[in-house]
């Protein structure tokens, strides 16, 4: 399978990233990854804080064709977004990032620790100048019990980083030119998937791309995907998913029976915010072309809408998926020379 | 009660559509509906997936004047928004959508399962063109186990159905026209409301009506009524219903006192989603006429505003509810009066 | 301290507010509040309903300068946002309303309960007329047991207030000029903040300034600050906070290691929401100069965001700390010329 921007497997970046320290990342002092379906404890209550690692990451930001800008993890090899970047609580990152531009930009992470000199704000003067090198760390935590039986909260979520000083002090310019990604930090005891796709709602596209050129994420019937959506821009959108739908919570998972969570298949998908989920690819509905797609009319009918090919359990092709595919390009295309013409 | 729509009792569709498998439904091989209040089993474990039934329905897409759409279930009875559908999770809906117009239709539903040639979309090949006759198998579930003591969720959920077929691949014409519904999934021992109220925010208008022609949702002292909330669309609306409040979960009460949900009386109301709750009608605040309106000021002010009669408990009007009433329709009169001359 | 609007300190107003009846407030026959981290009850159900109290209050709407409207707990002091109002579920809240400018105007809660007379909204007659005195009653309510095991829920919340009567209907005047604030129902139990901040997103605008002139907040180090975030008029915005995070839910903290909500930094803030959250300043990230800001990019360029400042912990300057200030003055500034000259 070609890689595609976006959209990892298990066996190329993600599970090297947290268990293994592939591609430029080094462990420090650390233990290895959880495995899938270990829970933090078994009385339900919170593990101890385990000794967390520190990783170390060297990312490129570089410009890409047609005046984008993107973050790779090795020289030339920036996408749009950029890489996910995975860790557990209580784990550390230490990024150094190479500005490899013309511009001034920095990164800048949610939902993780650090100080101000790592805000990647301009505000702080935490940025690189065209051409530097700077080291940025985010740390993470675990929950820290609080009074009354209540919890601070600890660092897992689906967070995501982005430029904050391209074009104004707010990172503007690098947003709007695709310098952003998906951040992921796990709890201990939290499924791993078999899949990774990264959507991010920008302006009028995903991923930086209108259809019929927008990301087609695909998968085996049954293996376990996890989407990581992510918004930006200026505009207000809502993401939707056929014929897949996932609990309104951490995870996307129900944390038991009485966990109260709202089911949901649409949800508000705006600037700065950021959710994920899991599904069993195709569960209960089959293999096929599903459309994802932002729910406000005309963003999707202007091109706010990609597919989701569930293929067979042995890698195949279910029957009809190939003429929606065409159908989809074929519709979009019309789409496009009709906007055109106007 | 003239049956308004939107607004359906406990002795018209609802009760009927679950229970008895009325208005042209059908019953096939399935237990019954459970009753009010019956947990799902006493351990606090989810039972044993029931033995689901299969409803069948048939639908009648029609043209209604005003350049409007609608969904019934019998001939000449379509309304804006559509009857309210109701199933509990393990059931299966079989639609037989019968188009009477001159328009390629479709109803495409959020959060159950279906398999592509049930999408209802055209990608799929899943659409009614004029005069056609389509079946359409909607499918739910109950939530499974997964690793780590987490679970899949189920079908459970305040959905909705509409088109996706009319004016262009994503129903953009059909939304706006009326084509949409409320869908629901129940988990077995949700508790079973008296009467239930559809609001949906399409553009600037409620059900695609605008004041002083929006609804008005009636009911006595104390009564459990259920309001199903839909967004459809290009605009964001905020919801908001004066005098009372929800939990911002799965069935808008709370789960136990541990339930961290937040209470609300306002949410996002967004171009595909949906959500349900429960209030007793006044219930700590007596009867009288209380507004539901969008609360984006230029929105509410322009007529994306309602009433809800709590009647006295012997279906009685309060004190001062004429006036209010009187008051809603001169004063929104007014406004169009006002807009009128500009 | 200079006491800044939309920031109290526990020395000030809130600590007072709830528990010894200052500024205005008469308590009468009611029990104290609860300690810090007092639970409910020890066995996880809720207690039994305390006997609540009823508070006193005289609030005075005033005319401000620059065509501004605010809300005052003692006549000549009245501020954009007005003060925050605190109670427990169970209290009542007597507000007299003197209305001293020459507009209609009104207060109307969200959350808590009211009969017709107290809605504030012209469609039931309730508001004051230029000059005019009228009291409102808020009360409110613990969760009460329903069927299946679930709780209607009670008034606990982090709510708000706001006019309802002067320029329409819908008090789209008052509300633009500054009739609004905060209004918090705790749980009895709920943990007490050190300090306190309410940020009002309103247009383009946070409490009715823009940057430079934006709302700094300060705490010291790991000083636990409540922070009340409330949106209006007719834009849709996103909040986010630099390096804090919240759960998701009530109270922005974990009920425990099952509770499922979403941590995040960046929420949706739109008309007529409001939540609320408590966090450690600077805790795991240091002292400094943080922003809080709209994430829609258009909105944080053109002026909606202001400065969290964390000092340390005995409450001097931390290094930088200085420059990011004149630095935040300096570009906003800037931005403000560039706007100026186009």
């Amino acid at each position: 399978m070609v890689d595609t921007p976006g959209q990892s497997t298990a066996a190329f970046s993600r599970r090297a990233l947290i268990a293994t320290g592939a591609l430029g990342l080094a462990t420090a002092g650390g233990v290895g990854a959880a495995a899938v379906g270990t829970p933090a404890s078994a009385g339900g209550t919170p593990a101890r804080a385990a000794a967390g690692v520190t990783r170390r990451v060297t990312i490129y930001a570089e410009a890409l064709p047609g005046n984008q800008f993107g973050y790779g993890l090795a020289p030339g090899q920036a996408t749009v977004p950029g890489p996910i970047l995975e860790i557990y609580e209580g784990d550390t990152l230490e990024i150094t990032l190479v500005n490899t531009t013309t511009q001034r930009l920095s990164i800048h992470p949610h939902g993780v620790d650090y100080s101000v000199d790592s805000d990647g704000a301009p505000l702080n003067a935490s940025f690189n100048n065209p051409g530097e090198t700077r080291t940025y760390v985010w740390r993470s935590h675990e929950m820290v019990a609080a009074a009354g039986r209540r919890f601070m909260p600890g660092s897992a979520g689906y967070w995501h980083y982005h430029d904050h000083a391209m074009g104004d002090d707010h990172g503007t310019g690098g947003i709007a030119r695709g310098l952003y990604g998906a951040l992921i930090v796990r709890r201990r005891g939290d499924i791993l998937p078999e899949k990774q796709f990264t959507v991010v709602f920008n302006e009028m596209m995903v991923n930086n791309k209108m259809a019929p050129n927008t990301p087609m994420f695909e998968a085996n019937l049954s293996q376990r995907v996890e989407w990581i959506a992510i918004g930006h821009g200026n505009l207000f959108h809502t993401f939707h998913l056929h014929a897949h739908r996932w609990a309104d919570n951490r995870t996307g998972m129900l944390e038991g029976p009485a966990d109260p969570s709202q089911v949901i298949d649409n949800k508000d998908l705006n600037p700065g915010s950021s959710f994920g989920f899991q599904v069993l690819a195709g569960d209960g509905v089959g293999p096929g072309v599903w459309m994802y797609h932002c729910h406000v009319q005309q963003h999707s009918t202007a091109g706010m809408a990609g597919l989701f090919l569930v293929r067979n359990a042995d890698g195949s092709m279910p029957p009809g998926a190939e003429e929606a595919i065409h159908r989809f390009q074929g519709h979009m295309k019309a789409a496009e020379d009709h906007t055109a013409h106007q």
